[in-house]
Order: structure tokens, then C-alpha cells, then sequence
């Protein structure tokens, strides 16, 4: 997505734009006075006063038709300076201009623009006549507060972009709509995955049937996942002493990061933010031997962080979010192979979910502000190499970035491209030495002593909501066979006629553990195929005169116009197939 | 298991029984003084003031054998009486006694009793002669702050039972020693399947990894059995606003069995005790029809309570626990039906575990204490004949208990027999017409009216917790194939010479989604033999020569001698098929 902001030659276009729509404003509503007119990420705004008048979405087109006409005059934008106290003069009608003028300091002059019947305060710069403001749209308005401060008047705001060619405005058009369509909230309200309520709490989701299903599916495919390479899983309570955190030093750290702790009888109780000191404290309740490492505990792990209100984006930033989580308690010597280990199945399971742009980022420390760290200069420098040695040696691309290190050790994050441009750390894998020193774990050595383990703490698919809201944004919600909430639904041509084979064949597939539906509902074929669509369920069966005489089914899958007729049979073993795969959607 | 205090024969017995205890420890221990020693439910105890000397587990057969010595004297018991004054009098140098004396009303004779050398006060009744005392036994010996006050002294108890006959005695002993040996506490440190940590918190159950392999199956198990009876399962967060519990009036009603309430920014969360108000915002989140009825929402869903120190049982009662709980949203003339089914589901999942010693309880509200519950006489008469009814027609054994119902309506509680003899209410059946009143929850009728649908709360498998603390209790630990930790230990005679082929067999398993292990340490078999049983791994497979030659195992039930040899493509398929069909263990 473009940042209009950050582009020099955009914003200026778009900063010239915004002065092209307050010029039109003014011709449709002369009693308009302007406040401030910025450029910002998205494109342009201005906020107004109208007074009593309020804009609708109706007066947007026609603001956009003055605003054609006005560029098509092609007056020239010219600059001119006057005094502080000439300006102060010249708009002592204004209130805003004169609030403006008033903050800048005595003695120096005021840069104006002109352009035919319109003139603004104006730092500049501006393209150089109004006719090159010729592709532009406005997006969106919304009342604001003057100054962001609820006690002041409202303003109407008016958001728009300006771009130079009608190809790049048409582009970018096409690209808003596109995020709009892939906005995970949208999405998971669409197909009904989860919602939230006031009344429940701000950030806390509630996963309906359809989300729990993916996230079910999900959570079992990374569990029987990483049980196949040894690790183990474990589940341990959500409300803790604080105790832990006192031993691992979070909680003067993360404190604000928490929901509130509780007192009962003499204890502190709080809410987990992590799960790390508890895998500690589990790993501490036996002895270990040199021989029985690494122990690679894991868990689906409810945590809970007070996030801002203002930070809240649906499931993708919540105040309670699961993880996948692993801590893995090694030897020094066994470092390498156990990241290697990890290294593997993340790139593995982005294979299996086809993420294709991603990259490998080396966070080492800042060797300028080596107090921020904990630990000595020679641990640092053998635990850098050594991760910088097994990305090399792995052959996967990487960078490298200084200062982005945890404080307890460096780490491998891994970025991922998302369909809307972002960059999502959606793995990481974390090197420990601070943790086993606070928690005083121990290992006992070849030669009978008692040493310290390394802990590397990982995530694969990081928190399994984020890893959703990012799923379904990527996919449109067209998600692979496997993962659908409903997977396929069967429709009968007339379910009078049809409809005790159509039964058979939803009998045979959830016989199969598939999960299906019937869709046997006196409505038009037409309607009933549209509504499976509109729920981006991945295949829709129809069952007609033939299918029922032959036992055979007609498939369309989600997205596409193709039908294709098959054996029950050989659909039914062809849909298993694809689920047991985990094949992708195309 | 016997209750000697409500058994007036055994109170009696067990009373004189613990006078021949204080005259044998008096014997052995002249300066021994008395405080109490009353009968309780599990036999009788005695507390001693010794000084300087602390009863420690040798004394118990000493102080065993003067009681025999005492019994074979045959005195007879004796009471007489004095008054309050003389009885001062005479044990003017034993502050006990006059503690005991001074708190009787003045005026009032004492009663005594002695037999031989040895006098005590005493209410009585006693059995007539020492002789009667003759199958005893001495249990167990903790200190015991006088009067259970921290700031008084320190006395000895100890505790025993006596009963009429020695073969009533070995059973009873036998019964106590079955009971330890079931102690899911106990149990689930030998299986490794949870643990506690002090730091952690108390009453917080951390699920090790053998655990979290029961609990996952469990949970499966019911869902898989809910999803395929037209439950819908979601998932819901366990901290919410306080707002909640304040609409369905439980906030003040449950307050003191809750974590303490969490205040930030204006808002109040709290830790959920249950779930119900959530899965009631759930459903009116949409509208719904008389069509769509009954909706099912369900949820494994973690809850806690904040239950007092000296009531936590490890994971039979604890601070945080997971539900298997649902919320079926239905109209009237849907009870009768949804009732059945799940009445249905109980006696399904009671008989894959091959539960036969329950009973279904019908809780009625009290019709003296009417102003107790919510709702109108009519409703009330109509729901408790709809329940007793469909407990008719089915056919199922039911006792009526009045003043058992909620508040809120009727249930059907379902009271299954412990190994140990306690009557556990497993699952439960409620009729709710107050929580769709509080919020507001409405379907429309088939006049396009908006009215309000019934609720029934029902839980099949309790918590699960608490379900896994009444298997292991139940089993001794002995769970079946499906749900045991490791299913299957594989034990190569020599590690050396069979070693590939254990491995073989273990991969073929292993690949077949069973829970295998090998053990090819270099021990001596019968050692691994045994750790296998200490372990309760429900079948061992041994490979020696003959297997590996002819392809086959040998295969040993856990708790049998009997070895079995067949060839490895029938065990798998037999293995398979004990595992899909959840077959119990014998």
C-alpha cells in the first residue's frame, strides 16, 4: 500500500489536493471556515467548519465535480509572504486562522498560496498550477473534535488521494477495495468465525462455531505436529502467583502490559502475560540428566495482555490471544541442532500453507549500549555466531539487525509478507541463558555436576488468532478443504426428487469424518448455490436426476465456474485425499 | 467405607476404645495428661499432652501391645458419678480436666468411668468390659494444637479403630489400604499425569505431559460425541466484564467463591466462575427463529472459583477447573425432547466407561419455602411433571429429593458411585427460565412474535478435572487402551540383537497414530518388565529371538501374567480396532 506521507512528489500532490477541495468547499458552502489540511499515510484530509451543516456520503460526488471544475481553470498556485501582523489582520474573522497565526513566532513571515478565488495559510510546497490535480478521489469524512479535544466544536472531515495518473489512481482504488475485502474483521463477521461484545469486554474474542472449527484444526495440526518430533505438551493454569514473576523479573517490566492483580489472603494472583516461568518451574519439578536433553515443553497457551483500546484490531491484536508456544531446555552443545530442529518445521508449515515471501532477520544486540544486556561479552559473541552459522548453513536467506536482540539473548525472527504489504513476525526462536539462571535450573553433567541448561523459547505460528486474522486476509477466506469450517454442502435440484440420495451422499461423507451439510431448503438452485458461495464454503455438490441414477456427484468448487461430474466414490476418496494432505487451496 | 461416629454399636466401641488407649499410653508414659478423645467418621482419636515427647511411627505396636495386655484384663468398665466440686477437687493438677470441668454447669453431677487403674470424665455411653476391646488397630499420629488454637502447646494424637469382629477389622484395614492405593492424588504422581507448585499457586493443577494425553482424548471424546448430536462448540474468553455477572445476578450471589474483581480504566473484569452469561450473549447475537431451535452451544471451557485452602483435593476440587459444559436454547415444546437426547448422551458415554452403580436424582424445589425461587407456581408444576414424565417414560431408576432444585428451576442430577463409596454427582440436567429473562433472549414464534426460548444447563463428563480424579480412582489407574498416556511399550530381550525389529514394530505403531515407546536401555528385561507395570502401560510387547524370525509379538496385558504370541499385522489390527471402539480395560 502507498504511504503518502513518506513519497516527497505524492505529498506534495496530495497536499495541493487538499487545498483544490477546500477552494471547492468554499464555493459550495461560502460560510466554510478551514482548520488544518495534512497529508497523512492513507492521503490527504481537511477539517471544516460548516457550522450547522454536516456532510453526508451524497455530498462527497459533489464536492468531487466543484473540485473538477475548479483544476480544469488551471489558475496557477502561487506563493506570497506577508507579515505575522498583516495575516493576523488580513483573517481576524477567522478564529482558526488567527489561533494558527498566533503560534508562530513574532517577526517572521507567513507563507499564503493563492490559486484564483482561494487563499490559505500554507507552508508549501505546491505543484505549480491546479490543472496537474487531476486524479483524485475523496474516500471518507467523519466528524472531529477541534484539536482532538472532546469539549471543542465538531469539524467535518474530508479524506481523500490524489495520484499523478488515472492508472496509479485506479490502481490504488482497486488496492483499497482489495484490503477492504481481505479485512480479517470483515471476513470473520462474513463467515461467521468470531464476534465481540461491550458487554463481555473490549479485545476479549468470542469464537463461534466456524472459528472454533479453524482454530481446532489448527491447534491439532501444530500439536500432532510437533509430538512427531518429540516435543511434549502440557497445559498449565492461566491465573498464577505473582510470585513467578517476581523470579523472572517480569513483572516490574510488564506490568502495564497486564490486567490488574488480584489480592486474597495474604497472595497475588494475576493473569499470565506468558507461560514462560511456569514451563520453568515445571521443568525444575524433576531432575534431569545430561542424557535426557533437550526437554521441549509446549503448550496451546491462553495469555492475556491489557492492550490499549486504541491498539485493539479484532483478533489480530486482542487482550486474550493463545499461543504456540515451546520452550526447549538443551545443552550448550545441543544448541544448534535444537534451532536447526525448529528451523525446519517453520519452514515446513509455511510450506504447508504455501507462504512463499518471507525472510530470515539474525536480532542482534546493539554493541554500543551493551548495558541493556544481560550476560557477558564472550556468551554473546559464541550465542551470535552460532545462530548467524546455522542460517548460513541451512542456506535460508537472512538479514541482519543490531539492537533488535531480546535483552536475555539474540534470536531468528521471521517476517512474513502479508497479502496487504505488511511485514508479520509470525515465528521466532529465541536464545536464554537468563531464565534457567533465575529459575536455578540444573542438568546433571557427564562429570556428575550440576549445570545450566539454555532455554530457547520459540513460536511457530506464533498466536494462533493472529495466524487466522493473517490466514483469512491472505486467503479472502477462501480457506484450504481442511481447515474449512464447512467443508462441503450438498444441494438438491429439487429436494423432493433428489433429496434421499442427497442424504446418502451427506451420510456417506460424515461417516468419513468430513464435515458437511444439506442443503435441502425450498429455495431456488440458483439462491441455494449463491448462499454457498457467499459462506465461501470450498465445495458445493449438486445432486440432480442424473447424479441420483448414476451415484455420482457434480462439484464446483469455491471461486470457480467448473463443474465437474465423478463417482461418488471416487469424490469421496479424492476429498479425503485432500484433506489428509492438507493440500492448499488454489 | 464405614462411619463409625453414625453408627451407634461402632461409636460406642470405638469410645472405649480410645479409654484403653490412654491407659495403655498412660502405663507407658506416667506423665502423660489428657485433653480429648472423641469419635469421628473414620474410628476414634486421642489427644495427649507428653511433654517432651513426640509419638513417633514405632510407638504405634508398643502402645498396640499394653492395649492388648489392658483388654486381656478384662476390667470391667465402671460408672459412677460425683459432683462438680469434688471432681475439681480431684483433678485439681490437671489443667485439662479442670478446663474440661469448669465448662459444665454448676450444680451438675460428673459422670466417670474407670476400668482397672485408669479413670477418665467422660459422657459415656461405654461397653461393659475391656474384654470387648479386642480388634483394634492404631492408624496414624499427627500433633494437634490444644484446642486448635497455633498459640497453645502441641498434643499428641493419635488416631485408631476398633471394630466387633477380626474379620470386620481386615476388611476394614484392606478397604483403608484400597483407598490409599486409589488416592487420584497419589496415582497422579506415580503416572506423572499433574502436579502442583507452591509458587505457582495453590489449587492450580499443571497438567504434565501424560495428563494433558488423558485430558486431550477426553475432551475430543465428548466433543466429537456432542458435535455428532447437533451440538455447536465455541470458545470463549475466561476473563470478561463484570457487566455480565451483574445482568444474570450472580456478581452478588457468588462474589466470595470468585477471584477478587480486577479494576482498570472504568472497567471491571473478573476470572468467569461459569459460562453461561457468555454463550447467553452468543445467542443473541443474532435473531433467530421457532425454526433454528434448539440451538446448542458448547463449550470445554475453563472456569474458576476461589475455593477456600483446607477444601482443595488435588484435582478433584481446585481453583481452576474446565468444564464440559452446554447451554441448549430451546422453546417449550422442545424440553421434553432435548432432555431426552441428553439423558441419552449420559447413559452413552456411562456405559464406554462402564459406569453401572448411578442413580438419576429428581431435585424439586421446597413447596414450604416457595419465596426461595424464581418464577410462578404454574410453571414450576408444569417443568417438574415434565421431568418426572420423561424420566418414566424412559425407564430409568429416579429418587424425588425436594428442596434440591436451583433457584432458577428443576434439575435432574445424576449420582454415580465412587470405587470408594462416595456418591458423586457427575452430570446434571437444568431447566432455566430466569437466565433468558435477564437477558432478554427472544426467538421468533410461528405468529412473528418475539418469545422467549427455556435454557437447559446440562454437563456430561462434570469437569474434567474432577472426571480424571474419578477414573484414576475408579481404575486404580488402569485406564483403557484409548486414553492411557503411553499405550504401548516395546521391549527388545536384547537391545543388541532384536533391536531393529523393536524398532520396526514401534515405527508400524507409531505410524498408526498409537502412543508407543521402546525401551532398549541396556537393563535386564525383567527390570524393564517391571517399570513398565509400575508405569500402568496397558500393554508391554516383548522381542526376543522367535519374534523377530517369524514377524510376530509377544504380547502382556498390565495387571496379567498371561503372554500372548501373534503376528504383528493381527496385533495392530487388533490394537486399532481396541482403540476406535474405546474398548474398556478388563
Amino acid at each position: 500500500m502507498i504511504n503518502f506521507k513518506e513519497n516527497a512528489e505524492l505529498n506534495t500532490l496530495n497536499h495541493s489536493c487538499a487545498h483544490l477541495m477546500a477552494q471547492a468547499v468554499k464555493h459550495l458552502y461560502p460560510h466554510a471556515k478551514f482548520w488544518v489540511g495534512p497529508v497523512v499515510e492513507e492521503g490527504f484530509y481537511y477539517d471544516i467548519d460548516l457550522g450547522d451543516d454536516v456532510i453526508r456520503d451524497e455530498d462527497l460526488p459533489r464536492i468531487e465535480k466543484e473540485m473538477k471544475k475548479c483544476a480544469k481553470d488551471a489558475k496557477n498556485i502561487v506563493r506570497h509572504e506577508i507579515s505575522r501582523e498583516e495575516a493576523l489582520e488580513q483573517f481576524k474573522d477567522d478564529p482558526y486562522k488567527v489561533d494558527l497565526i498566533e503560534r508562530m513566532e513574532e517577526g517572521t513571515n507567513i507563507s499564503m498560496y493563492t490559486q484564483g478565488d482561494f487563499t490559505d495559510l500554507c507552508r508549501g510546497p505546491h505543484v505549480e498550477n491546479t490543472k496537474l490535480l487531476k486524479n483524485f478521489k475523496l474516500l471518507k469524512h467523519s466528524g472531529a473534535y477541534w484539536k482532538g479535544d472532546e469539549h471543542n466544536q465538531v469539524l467535518q472531515r474530508i479524506y481523500g488521494v490524489c495520484l499523478p495518473t488515472a492508472e496509479e489512481l485506479e490502481k490504488h482504488l482497486a488496492d483499497l477495495e482489495d484490503a477492504k475485502q481481505r479485512d480479517h474483521r470483515r471476513l470473520g463477521k462474513e463467515m461467521a468465525m468470531f464476534m465481540f461484545s461491550e458487554t463481555v469486554g473490549s479485545g476479549l474474542p468470542m469464537w463461534l462455531p466456524n472459528g472454533f472449527t479453524v482454530r481446532r484444526e489448527l491447534s491439532d495440526y501444530i500439536m500432532n505436529k510437533e509430538l512427531a518430533q518429540g516435543y511434549i505438551h502440557v497445559k498449565t493454569p492461566v491465573v498464577v502467583s505473582t510470585k513467578l514473576y517476581k523470579i523472572s523479573g517480569h513483572l516490574a517490566h510488564y506490568k502495564d502490559d497486564m490486567f490488574p492483580i488480584m489480592e486474597r489472603d495474604g497472595e497475588e494472583y494475576c493473569l499470565r502475560p506468558m507461560n514462560c516461568p511456569e514451563h520453568m518451574i515445571m521443568y525444575r519439578s524433576t531432575l534431569h540428566s545430561y542424557r535426557d536433553l533437550p526437554v521441549r515443553i509446549a503448550e496451546i497457551a491462553d495469555d492475556f495482555r491489557y492492550e490499549a483500546s486504541g491498539a485493539l484490531t479484532g483478533i489480530e491484536r486482542s487482550r486474550a490471544f493463545v499461543q504456540n508456544d515451546s520452550h526447549i531446555f538443551c545443552r550448550p552443545d545441543q544448541i544448534k541442532e535444537e534451532i536447526k530442529n525448529v528451523t525446519n518445521l517453520i519452514l515446513d508449515v509455511y510450506k504447508d500453507f504455501g507462504f512463499e515471501e518471507y525472510s530470515f532477520r539474525l536480532s542482534l544486540r546493539d554493541v554500543n549500549n551493551k548495558e541493556k544486556y544481560f550476560g557477558n561479552d564472550e556468551l554473546w559473541e559464541t550465542s551470535e555466531a552460532q545462530l548467524r552459522e546455522i542460517l548460513i548453513e541451512m542456506g535460508v536467506p537472512f538479514y541482519e539487525a543490531e539492537g533488535e536482540a531480546a535483552f536475555y539473548g539474540p534470536k531468528i525472527d521471521v517476517q512474513v509478507k502479508s497479502a496487504i504489504g505488511h511485514d508479520v513476525t509470525m515465528s521466532t526462536i529465541q536464545l536464554d541463558y537468563q531464565l534457567p539462571e533465575r529459575f536455578e535450573l540444573t542438568y546433571i553433567n557427564e562429570e556428575g555436576e550440576k549445570v545450566r541448561p539454555v532455554v530457547i523459547h520459540r513460536a511457530i505460528l506464533g498466536s494462533l488468532d493472529r495466524f487466522v486474522a493473517f490466514l483469512l486476509e491472505e486467503t479472502k477466506g477462501k480457506l484450504p478443504l481442511w481447515l474449512a469450517p464447512t467443508q462441503i454442502v450438498v444441494i438438491p435440484v429439487s429436494p423432493e426428487a433428489h433429496g434421499a440420495y442427497a442424504a446418502e451422499v451427506v451420510d456417506t461423507l460424515r461417516k468419513n469424518g468430513v464435515r458437511v451439510t444439506l442443503d435441502d431448503r425450498n429455495e431456488k438452485l440458483g439462491y441455494r448455490v449463491r448462499e454457498a458461495q457467499t459462506q465461501k464454503i470450498p465445495v458445493e455438490i449438486v445432486i440432480g436426476e442424473k447424479e441420483a441414477e448414476e451415484k455420482a456427484v457434480t462439484v464446483r468448487r469455491y471461486g470457480s465456474r467448473q463443474e465437474t461430474k465423478m463417482s461418488l466414490e471416487a469424490f469421496v476418496e479424492a476429498a479425503l485425499t485432500e484433506i489428509r494432505t492438507k493440500q492448499r487451496a488454489e
